[in-house]
C-alpha cells in the first residue's frame, strides 16, 4: 500500500481554489436555462447525418483537421480555410487560447459574462484581470486598454452572455487597434442579432471571432465550436490542440445543418418573435425589471430576492439560470424557448412572484 | 490597423518549439497506421444508437458527468461511479492529467511509447522526465522510481505502444509502492492481451488506468476513453475538465457498444488470431525482425532502411506506421486488419523488400 501520496501537494494552488463549472443534470423539467435551441432536432436530417457518416466515421479516426467542414465554414464566411480552427463546442476553443496565449500571462475578461472564460483561464495558469462593465452594461472601453497592457489575451463577447447586450463597432475596432494581444470576441449568440465583426478581420490581425453550432444551430449535444482569425494565430493554436477534437459523427452533422441553414435560421426568426413576446411581457409585469437583449435569452430583475423567484418556478417544474458570481446575484436568466414554454413561463413567473408577495406582506 | 502585433512575443518557449502532432489525412488508402478495430461498424448497431439517441441528443447539451455510461461502465469493471472520469477521447483525459498533477511539475515517461504523452506535458507546461525501457524493451523499474522522486506524475503504457509489450503486475506494484505520485497505466490495448491492471486499484491509491472504446470497441470516430482510479484523484481532475466534454451520441453510442459487448469481443479474438499469422510470416520474412505483441498491432525493423520500406507500401496503396522519433527510426508498425489486408500487406512487403534489395546489390 502506498502511504504517502498526497496528491494535494501536487496540484497547483490556483487550481485548488477553483470550484468547476457544474451544469447538473435535470430531467423531466422545462429547460429554459442554457439557451439551447429548443425546437427538437429535424428526425429527416438526424437520419441523413447518420447515412452520410456511414460505418467507417465511427470505427476509424475522424479527419483531424476537418477540411470538409471548414472549406465549407471557409466558403460560408468568406475567408481562407487557414483562418478557421475548430474545436469539441467552443469550450474547447477558449481552453486552446488561454494554453496558448494565457498560461503565464495576464488574460483581461470584461466581466460580468460567460464563466468559463475564467475558468479556463485559470486551469491553463493564466492570471485574470477583470475589466467590469459599466453601469449601463457597456463595455468599459478605457478600461480594458489599459489592463491589456502586456497582457496575453483579451476575452469579449457579444452579444454578451448573460447581459445579452451587443458591442459597438467602434469599441471593438478601438480595443483592437490599441492592444498588442489577441483580442477574442465570443460570438455565439450573433446568429439572433447584434453587429456580427467577421468583418473586422480583413484589418485586424490580433482578432479572434468564435462560433457555435450549439445556439441557432440546434447542435449543443453534439459540442462543435470554431473560430476565425488570422494564421498566424492558428499556427499557435494547432500546437495546443488535441489532434483528433472534433468527433466524426460531429463533423458530418455540422456539415448537415451548414447545408441546410435556411431551416434553422428560419426558426431563428421564429424565436426572435417569441423574444419581443417575452420581452413585453416582462416590461409589463409588476416587480420585474427586464434587460434589451440581442440573444435568444433574456436577462431579468425581481423585486423579490432572485433565488426565491428561481426555486419557486422550480418547484413548477421551469428551470431558469441563476448565478454563483455575487455581482449577478439579483439577475436572472430565461432561455427563450418554445411559444407554449414561453407562456408557461410568464404565468409562472407571475404566480411565483403573487405568492411571495402575499408571504411577505403577511 | 494594428502594427506592433507580434504573437510569438506572448507563446511560452516551450509550445514555440513544440511540434503538433500531424496524423494527415489519407484516404484511399489501407489504413494499417492508426491500430484501429478494421472491421466496419455494424450497420444496425449504427442505426440503434441513432434511435435510442432522439433529437433532443443533438439540440440539447449533453449530459456533464455522462452518469448513465459512467453506471453501467462501474457496473462492468466493478469499481464506484465516483472512480470514473470520461474524456473526448483519451487524449482529453491525458491533457487533463498534465493540467492537475503535471503543470509546473517533473512527468516522468517511459520511452519509447505514445507521443501524445509528451506532447500534452509541453503543453500543460510540465517539465518532461524520460525514463527509457531497456534493451529488450522491459520497463526499467529502477529508473522509473528515482525519477519520480518530487515528480507530480509517471505515465506507463501497457500493453505498449508502439513497442507492442506488457508490462508485468510485479513491475507495476513496485513503481506504485515507491511513487509518491500518482501513476497512469495506458490500458488502451489490453483487450488484446497482457495484464489488466484494475485490479491493483483497490490497493493502490495512486494508480489511474486509462482505457478506450477506439481500438477494440470501434469507436475510434466517436472520441470516447475513460480512466479508473480513486475519488482524490478525481476530485483534482473535475476542476481541469471541460464541462460538457463528451458530446450526447458518443454517450450513447459507447452504451449501445457496452451492451453489445461480446459481438467486439468476437472480432477481437479473430483479430488476435489474425497477428499470430501475420507475426509468424514477418518471422519467416528474410531481412525482417518481429517483435511479439500483446495489442492488434506489430512492431518491426527490416534490414532496408524503414522510410524506403515505408513509401514503396505507400506506393502500393498501404499506410502503416513510420516514426519521427530518432529512437524508433528503424522501427515500422502495422496494425492488424483484415485477413485480405494482412495477406496483401505480407505480399506487398515482400514485394518491396526484394525490389529494394535488387536496387542495393546493383
Amino acid at each position: 500500500m502506498t502511504t504517502d501520496f498526497k496528491p494535494e501537494q501536487l496540484v497547483r494552488e490556483g487550481l485548488k481554489k477553483l470550484i468547476p463549472y457544474n451544469p447538473g443534470n435535470y430531467t423531466g423539467l422545462i429547460k429554459l436555462d442554457a439557451n439551447e435551441n429548443p425546437y427538437d432536432f429535424p428526425a429527416g436530417l438526424m437520419q441523413q447525418v447518420l447515412d452520410t457518416a456511414g460505418p467507417q466515421t465511427f470505427n476509424r479516426y475522424p479527419d483531424a483537421m476537418a477540411e470538409e467542414l471548414i472549406n465549407e465554414l471557409a466558403q460560408w464566411h468568406k475567408v481562407e480555410t487557414r483562418q478557421i480552427m475548430v474545436g469539441n463546442g467552443s469550450d474547447e476553443l477558449i481552453l486552446d487560447l488561454m494554453l496558448a496565449f494565457g498560461a503565464g500571462n495576464r488574460v483581461v475578461i470584461a466581466v460580468p459574462t460567460f464563466s468559463m472564460y475564467g475558468i479556463h483561464a485559470t486551469i491553463a495558469g493564466a492570471e485574470i484581470v477583470e475589466a467590469a462593465r459599466q453601469d449601463n452594461l457597456e463595455l468599459d472601453v478605457d478600461k480594458i486598454i489599459s489592463s491589456a497592457e502586456g497582457a496575453g489575451l483579451v476575452v469579449l463577447c457579444s452579444p454578451n452572455n448573460p447581459t445579452g447586450n451587443s458591442s459597438g463597432t467602434d469599441q471593438i475596432v478601438a480595443i483592437l487597434e490599441n492592444c498588442s494581444c489577441p483580442v477574442v470576441v465570443d460570438q455565439a449568440y450573433v446568429d439572433f442579432g447584434g453587429n456580427d465583426f467577421l468583418n473586422l478581420l480583413a484589418e485586424h490581425r490580433n482578432l479572434i471571432v468564435m462560433r457555435t453550432f450549439s445556439k441557432a444551430y440546434a447542435l449543443a449535444g453534439l459540442r462543435i465550436g470554431y473560430l476565425l482569425t488570422h494564421p498566424e494565430i492558428i499556427f499557435y493554436l494547432l500546437k495546443v490542440k488535441q489532434p483528433f477534437n472534433l468527433n466524426g459523427f460531429s463533423q458530418v452533422a455540422a456539415l448537415t445543418v451548414l447545408r441546410n441553414r435556411d431551416l434553422f435560421l428560419h426558426r431563428v426568426k421564429k424565436l426572435n418573435e417569441e423574444k419581443i413576446i417575452l420581452y413585453n411581457a416582462l416590461q409589463k409585469m409588476n416587480g420585474v425589471r427586464v434587460y434589451p437583449s440581442d440573444a435568444n435569452f433574456l436577462l431579468f430583475e425581481t423585486a423579490i430576492p432572485s433565488m426565491e423567484v428561481y426555486n419557486g418556478l422550480l418547484k413548477k417544474n421551469l428551470l431558469i439560470r441563476n448565478f454563483g458570481d455575487p455581482r449577478l446575484s439579483k439577475y436572472l436568466r430565461v432561455s427563450v424557448g418554445l411559444p407554449d414554454e414561453n407562456k408557461y413561463f410568464l404565468q409562472s413567473l407571475q404566480q411565483v412572484i403573487d405568492t411571495l408577495r402575499e408571504k411577505k406582506s403577511c
